[in-house]
């Protein structure tokens, strides 16, 4: 699979495909064409072919996605095929929110929960049983540990995050509110929620500027 | 403050330049010029320019940026100054880890959070007692909620979304992993965790074809 060159654009919009296509499946849609789902997805016929011809089209003029087909290929491209394993760091309220999440059905299978608080030592979220900090390294060292994620405070983020490289980790999942300082050999998504509802303020603000002036 | 026209790109880099700004502010930093902050957060100084640029500047050519200016400015544009009243449904793990999230500090006071689980009425969250769905409405109507969080099964969330708007809320911030299907009227951001970890999939699997095309 050609993956060379695709803009980050298309990539984030990969997911939305895929979910979209799970719920079609959901409902027994065997077959649909870029104009149906175009409507569907509230993107352009034109994106969705442009989109989908980066890795090739799957698609016949006139004939429309199969959408079982389509959906699994995503899958592929998205590394959704294979299962990745994944520790949680931070056993706080997020972590254990994340480590009840279903993301087996996605491919992640959360191997090991971690926290520096003993009084959480040996609980079970999910029926994996908290570990203590100290034991990452061995644990790291001896799993086949392929994603970390960080619900840690942020004063404590870029210094695990580092060690994190240094025991071998390559892709991290960061929640803790910053950017982490690593070399280009691990890959890093961050989730910030408080980025994500400052923007959600500034629109409604500027929502309601615009309905204000509206009115006048 | 003029903020129209002012691309998306440049409003979610927003947040990012208000994060850095408090930090510097944290450790005493009174001025930085755009090249000092452009090396901190790794993008270009003239991109720095551009985006405060849509917002009137702040900055003296050669003299650099007023670090408790541009914080407190930026917070204004993203609409911190004031305080927004926030309700969350869904009191399951993630919804209490939001609850507990200290998100006073950026402007947003919980001031209910609602499930259907009789099993979690009158429980509190960081003081706050759940409440039984069925009062939503009613609440709503009496207390100035701008903002609605939705942590609840996809399944609930679309008709719950079209109720909150005919109940008046216009803003939502979304982690039901489905889009909502409402008027212009309600300003939605979306946190779709599932598509974050995809995403970290991809990377994480072409990085390593990438590696290994390195080796070979």
């Amino acid at each position: 699979m050609a993956a060379k060159g695709i803009s980050s654009a298309v990539i984030r919009r990969l997911p939305r495909y895929y979910r979209y296509l799970g719920e079609l499946l959901e409902n027994g849609v065997v077959r649909i064409s870029s104009r149906e789902l175009s409507i569907r997805m509230k993107v352009t016929a034109s994106q969705i072919r442009q989109d989908l011809n980066n890795f090739g089209g799957f698609g016949q003029q006139g004939y429309g996605y199969n959408v079982q087909y389509l959906h699994d290929e995503i899958g592929k491209i998205l590394g959704l095929d294979t299962m990745h394993n994944m520790i949680i760091i931070g056993a706080g309220n997020l972590g254990q929110a994340l480590a009840n999440y279903d993301f087996d059905r996605i491919g992640f299978n959360v191997l090991g929960i971690f926290d520096t608080n003993p009084r959480l030592e040996g609980l079970a979220v999910r029926g994996i049983e908290i570990k203590m900090s100290d034991e990452l390294e061995e644990f790291i060292k001896t799993h086949d540990v392929h994603v970390a994620t960080l619900t840690v405070p942020k004063k404590n983020a870029r210094k695990l995050a580092t060690q994190l490289e240094e025991w071998g980790i390559r892709a991290i999942w960061n929640f803790a509110p910053t950017d982490l300082q690593l070399s280009d050999n691990v890959c890093v998504k961050n989730v910030h929620l408080d980025e994500s509802l400052m923007t959600l303020s500034y629109e409604f603000r500027n929502h309601e500027i615009h309905e204000q002036e509206e009115e006048n």
